[in-house]
């Protein structure tokens, strides 16, 4: 590269990593402000005297950390460590997929903090004229709904793995936020449609969200791209990803079921599920791999976690386990399924270039997940017997559940497109401030100091430029 | 090679993955049969009306949840990421070790609930003429016995890692399960003998099963074949398999552990006598180690878990702090030294090649702690005070618990060895499906698709036949 | 190398192998027998009739289980596996980092149980002339204080990571705990100073002990060694360990909180700081990276732990939200620009060399973080409705909190300072057991025993000399 290439590269960079830094510098005193004016942490005192639903617990407080903790704990584990490592499978790509997880999940839990907040404080100023809170009460389950966004803006980032700037990925974190708490408020407050586990709102809408704004990020230079491949080792590191995830899956959808009979099939249709799903994985695998026989590593990292993905809305609900697993079952084969024929259509017919694979993982068996849940729904109302005690808990919408979960389906797809669609377009404008080169995409090296055993480049077999 | 061989190896290939699928989902199908007609979840309304045992509590199954879900996700880790995780040391099986377990032990919690309710309905039977459950009700502790079982076969498996096609490990998945809870019929329902933590029946019977089903799998080629070896990064990954075996250890051997006093006093003793067997390993390691001096990381790996193994059988009993470091400290010595001493020789005297070392970690220290707990039940017996209110639910064969448990030892060794012997055969017959040539095994490219930094061949310095 | 100078070589590291193993295992035979005379498992009997603060549960051990073994088991994870992980980003010396961390904590927390029962028991005969425990009760909560001690050499150990025998590392872990428990002593019994998260006991006193050390242990080949770098695989494994320990820090931090408001405030603090110390830490990062724009690893996985650090005096106070993202802030701001200014500074103008920035990760944070608490206990005492019903269970010296803080926080630098200069000096004499040459520093192939992909050589291009 000429020199005067190279100075011109690090200018456009410069200027990213500036804009980079004032922006979320002036986004987190931004969110600062708003939590000193707005945000305090719940107290047993506050509690056992909110005037809309006070709590006739002794220690509600305690309550919360003995119930909802351990939880939180395996869900922090899934979206820092499960979909960080998950997506260090690209060869030259580490780095950047644990460091942007990791920081823009950070930011996304802050900020979701006020968001939750926001659309809660709305919601009861709706209902009840006469109560509008000053300030935001701040528990154990605002953190988890923090988690809970921040997993369906890293399935979003899964499409468009190597293809973003650092700042194109903080606008993500930004708006993304706005459009998934639109929609769980509409879904979850206004229809109180039922998705226990977020089949709807994280994995159908992080799925369609991310797949239409990797449309804006698609062209013919990122589909050519010879580093967008996976390394041995790092196929090894991103199964340290799909284990924890699916270890903890089960607290994924059982952390917010009501407590009993409820709980307990969450954690049980799931795992059962799962088991199914990965079965399914290896059958489709090898009957559909290399050379007629050869499992594919990226089938296993991904599709066995589908069955997980499938329990989303409806895991908590009484089934009986020999639906689960046939639904798990299902799940892992339409998931390996569209790894091998979908993606590549995608790709070529519609120019969506998805590197995770989301739609396979999160996407189908998400939506699978949702239409299953509205059947669940309209058995449910026709058999109340099947849920004796527990039926006001789950139905919460009556005898309206499955309309209200079927319209919730559509409004998650939706709007996760309208919002994509935004987001893609913004995302696009920012991608011009220090853009990605041929080949950056899929480079660590284009934005993170590396080291000397930094993998080779496939083309030319050097390490690349500007590094020592 | 010619291209004959290589498209008669091809053929073989998809013969023995035509096999693996068809017998896998017949397998799949014929479970969600027997799930459909036989398994229901456990819910609140029948355990208040179990006809044999009511429970008093208001919320049972959520009970069970609070006491329950944390050992299993704590075991859940241990048998997928732990056991994955510590067997990828080999330079060039990365991805089957990771994959097997994976599928193998998700098969194995689906099927064992099956097979632990059989067992456990004809163990009612046996005892109550009136009832004979027409449905089993699935509870967490049947997901429970499902992971235990999984650690069991997980344990077998490290004996022939490497050596094995996918249907032989299918095939493995699906008999040794049967053998396991029979052993566990007998010993545990039957004699009525103490094991908290699976010695007997997961470290003993799945050390024993594994090394007789060995026996069969042992020929001069996998005996000099260059590959079963480790590699440096492969150790670092497999000491994070260790590291959660061993923090979670203490978890596995309470779970099932009575409550108060005995839970507490399994955490307890397993934990320091981790500690113990870590710091034997080291100073074993080193006086016996390579010019005299130089640590071995295969003990590492695997002997400083041996501390946990010899609790496995009494951990919960009132055995005193001391006593726990110091068997623990026997356990590290010991499995030093069969790695060292043994494993050659059970190589070249029996023709018994142990890839892990099974019986270095699982074997001998499990067979020591189960013959400790026959000491520790005539001492118990002896000294009832030592246990107070305790001495009935740890006791559980009051008198004859001594009695019991040396019965129950040597019925896991041998029915092992009978299983074992009857397992063997049949995967040697299985073998024969897609044969394993000389240069397939321990490689990952024998049945998985690898990229293009898959380590190279030792000898020929290339990358094996059929990978692109 | 001249065959001599080899011949020379092994019989130097042979006798270091002889020194370890005999005093480590003297060590554990003096532990097994302290354990005979004076350790015994705490169990309910014994707490109910507690002469001095007899327990009214019923079921007290029990209780202890369900409260703290989840904090144990991810405080657990935090020290074997976080720390443990975290130092393996060298190129050349992952077996020892894991290898080291793994035994030495393992000592630690054996050897911890003796000196807090110790410490214990002069305090109890000190306040109540009549009570001298002839044996002392060994409870959950003296596990958890080995692992806080075990926190504490960890991070001293983090200074000197590379420059060690074993017998030095072992002489480290058998001294330093015994300052650990004069300090924790003095600092929590006799000055009832707070210290919720151990920012004075384990951050900030490990932080100076570790950096006294290290001045004994640095000099010009120390500093000159070319394998002090990271590898790109090195760094992705250390990240694992980064994220462990930032997803398990609100557990540690909380752990000891008395129950209720302050319990959840230290959860919630913890980690909406550790938010935002994140997002400093890639802010900073990239303002002074390389080329002046690209992202440091050793930044990342460091400094985003900062704000963990930071809370662990105070996590549990009523300081606000707004206040801990700010904490959180700050601290990932200096620990970057510590990593960036001080550590070269230390290093050439002190002669410390501190391998892993422990001055940046724990040292100023947990520096900060004590000074801070200072201020909110001035600022509680003041404002006692803050606290409520809690405030006598936080502010444990009553109106003297802030004086008793301030006191325990320099007495903490000092003690530090003071065992550091013992403990340097004694571990230099060590030193000269097996000394270590120029081309042994930083690297496994001295104490272990490497396969063949060990990485090569930087400035030979070949493998260490002693290797096959």
């Amino acid at each position: 590269m000429a020199n005067k290439d190279l100075i011109q590269g690090i200018k456009a960079k410069r200027t990213e990593s500036f804009t980079f830094t004032i922006a979320l510098l002036a986004f987190q005193i931004f969110m600062v402000v708003l939590y000193a004016v707005w945000v305090r942490y719940s107290n047993d005192d506050d509690r056992k005297n909110d005037p809309e639903n006070p709590s006739s617990l002794e220690n509600p407080v305690q309550e919360d950390v003995d119930n909802v903790y351990g939880y939180f704990r395996d869900i922090n584990i899934m979206i820092f460590f499960g979909f960080g490592f998950l997506m260090t499978f690209l060869r030259r790509y580490g780095y950047s997929a644990l460091g942007y997880t990791f920081v823009i999940s950070a930011m996304v839990c802050q900020w979701s903090i006020l968001l939750y907040g926001f659309f809660e404080t709305v919601h009861h100023a709706d209902k009840n004229d006469e109560y509008f809170s000053s300030n935001f009460q701040f528990t154990l389950y605002s953190m988890l709904n923090g988690l809970f966004c921040a997993g369906a803006v890293m399935i979003s980032y899964g499409a468009i793995l190597g293809r973003v700037t650092p700042t194109q990925m903080l606008a993500l974190g930004i708006i993304e936020p706005m459009f998934y708490f639109l929609n769980l408020f509409i879904g979850d407050m206004v229809l109180k449609a039922v998705d226990v586990g977020g089949g709807m709102y994280i994995h159908t809408f992080g799925c369609y969200f991310g797949l239409t704004v990797a449309w804006f990020l698609t062209n013919r230079k990122t589909k050519e791209c010879p580093d967008n491949t996976a390394s041995y080792n790092g196929d090894l590191f991103a199964m340290a990803g799909t284990l924890f995830l699916w270890m903890m899956w089960p607290s994924f959808n059982a952390a917010i079921a009501p407590e009993g009979d409820p709980q307990f099939r969450a954690l049980a249709n799931t795992f059962i599920s799962l088991t199914s799903s990965t079965m399914a994985t290896f059958i489709v695998s090898r009957l559909l791999g290399h050379y007629g026989y050869k499992l594919d590593m990226v089938h296993v990292q991904n599709s066995s976690l589908a069955g997980g993905v499938i329990q989303g809305v409806l895991a908590h609900m009484n089934i009986s386990p020999a639906i689960a697993i046939t639904m798990g079952f299902i799940a892992g084969t339409i998931s390996v399924l569209g790894y091998v024929f979908l993606t590549p259509l995608l790709q070529k017919r519609l120019n969506i270039q998805d590197t995770c694979g989301i739609h396979n993982l999160h996407g189908m068996p998400g939506f699978l997940g949702s239409i299953a849940a509205i059947i669940a729904c309209a058995r449910g109302i026709n058999n109340k017997y099947l849920y004796g005690d527990d039926y006001d808990a789950i139905f919460r919408a009556g005898d309206d559940q499955a309309r209200a979960n079927a319209a919730a389906t559509f409004i998650s797809v939706g709007l996760a497109i309208v919002g994509g669609l935004i987001t893609g377009f913004i995302l696009k404008l920012i991608g011009r401030i220090g853009q990605l080169k041929t080949e950056e995409y899929y480079q660590d090296s284009a934005f993170w100091h590396v080291p000397s055993d930094y993998p080779k480049d496939i083309e030319s077999g050097t390490a690349p430029v500007g590094d020592e």
